[in-house]
């Protein structure tokens, strides 16, 4: 299995220290990595078919701070398809003028739909092909732009039908959210004030979150496994869709 | 004036000699600078709207070598535009499971298609508007993925409606092709056996490129202004498109 990271934040916030360790459970996960920033509408867009142990990339992304209200980030154990950069998460389209990023973890089996519009796999894994179907059936639902609420809408009724294919933990957004849907291991976290130390999970590294931040932060972390030990964090339930904006969970599919 | 770059290449090779002469010049373009690199199918695609002259990820650049059978770079003097991320060339879009990349150098006036099919620009430049309709016009054009030459012959027939608005000196790729057009100042450079010691224009900067390649390496490069003393430059003719495939040019819209 792939690991996840997803964050949101009502600030620009750096995720080094979550990347860093999400890193640390490349050893296992050593099909490369990658991880897509959004900037406002704008979108920076790393990934490397080298694993994020040793990755030069990955250095970077842990040392230089890279500030972005929307974060996803993948490290890849390939099941389906060759280890190669045009297989590596995440994967990034433009739609409705707005780029959107994906990352997934999980298997579809048998999943072969139907691609008849402007969105075509580059690579050969079952997830970049789930995420143009996910692209068109979006488009082909919304004449222009929706709003958040609908978009949630279309997609908690998209996600049983690439759910029923295996597994489909998911991470999507197009800068304005981030959309996660669990399938069988996700977990989120809500940070906000008063913000403490905070311990990685794998590594003997801290950090004081008090120090970089103020009491108006909000800050969502979603990640395959915790990340952090002693904090809050929440299990998915089987097949839940949540929504996140501002670094905070809004209803889903309302 | 902003400043462009390409490479093709018969063997993957990278371009951190060429990148270092371009990132020289990011004195007077200091808004911003990206660079596209394909590896095959995939893509590796870094955008940073701070200078190359100071940018963390303009260092991975010039000391990582990354390499490519086709590159794009592109520094930044905004003329169009606010200088944020996603007004950042180069773009990228999807099409027919391929992904492309395209810069550009010049203004276009008065240039406002109808943008009816799949691609819309994120950001605010005529640049990017300029590459959508030209992702719009090849999707019409061709009902499946045409081969180079036909692609050319498209191409060939789209550069003058472009052109006509202003100056649009562009980089095009889809990771099978370099597709260059000059418009007021481009040249390109046929790199082949036997190779020999360069210096840069703008740096006391050589290197011996004997040591780094075979005699069956070819290498293209594209470049708004030679990048290189003492090596055959040419300039493009005003409206000429050349296509390079293999670092070397093949018959363009023939």
């Amino acid at each position: 299995m792939c690991q996840l990271m997803g964050m949101n934040a009502n600030v620009p916030t750096d995720v080094m220290f979550s990347f860093t360790g999400l890193a640390r459970r490349a050893d296992e996960h050593k099909d490369g990595f990658g991880i897509a920033f959004f900037e406002g509408r704008g979108l920076r867009h790393f990934v490397d078919h080298h694993s994020a142990r040793v990755s030069p990339l990955a250095e970077l992304v842990k040392h230089y701070p890279i500030r972005s209200d929307n974060v996803i980030a993948h490290i890849r154990k390939a099941t389906q398809g060759v280890v190669s950069l045009e297989n590596t998460h995440p994967f990034q389209r433009e739609l409705w003028g707005r780029y959107w990023a994906f990352a997934h973890n999980g298997d579809l089996k048998g999943f072969a739909p139907r691609l008849h519009a402007a969105f075509r796999p580059v690579g050969q894994t079952d997830s970049e092909r789930a995420f143009c179907w996910l692209m068109q059936e979006l488009a082909k639902s919304h004449a222009d732009v929706p709003s958040i609420a609908e978009l949630s809408h279309t997609l908690a009724e998209l996600m049983p039908q690439l759910n029923r294919h295996g597994t489909f933990n998911m991470l999507l957004s197009n800068g304005q959210a981030l959309w996660a849907h669990g399938s069988t291991k996700l977990h989120y976290l809500l940070r906000r004030h008063p913000f403490g130390r905070v311990q990685l999970q794998d590594e003997d590294l801290q950090v004081d979150l008090a120090s970089q931040t103020t009491a108006q932060d909000r800050v969502a972390v979603v990640a395959t496994e915790p990340l952090t030990r002693d904090e809050a964090w929440v299990a998915f339930q089987p097949g839940e869709l949540k929504v996140f904006v501002g670094g905070e969970p809004v209803p889903a599919g309302a």
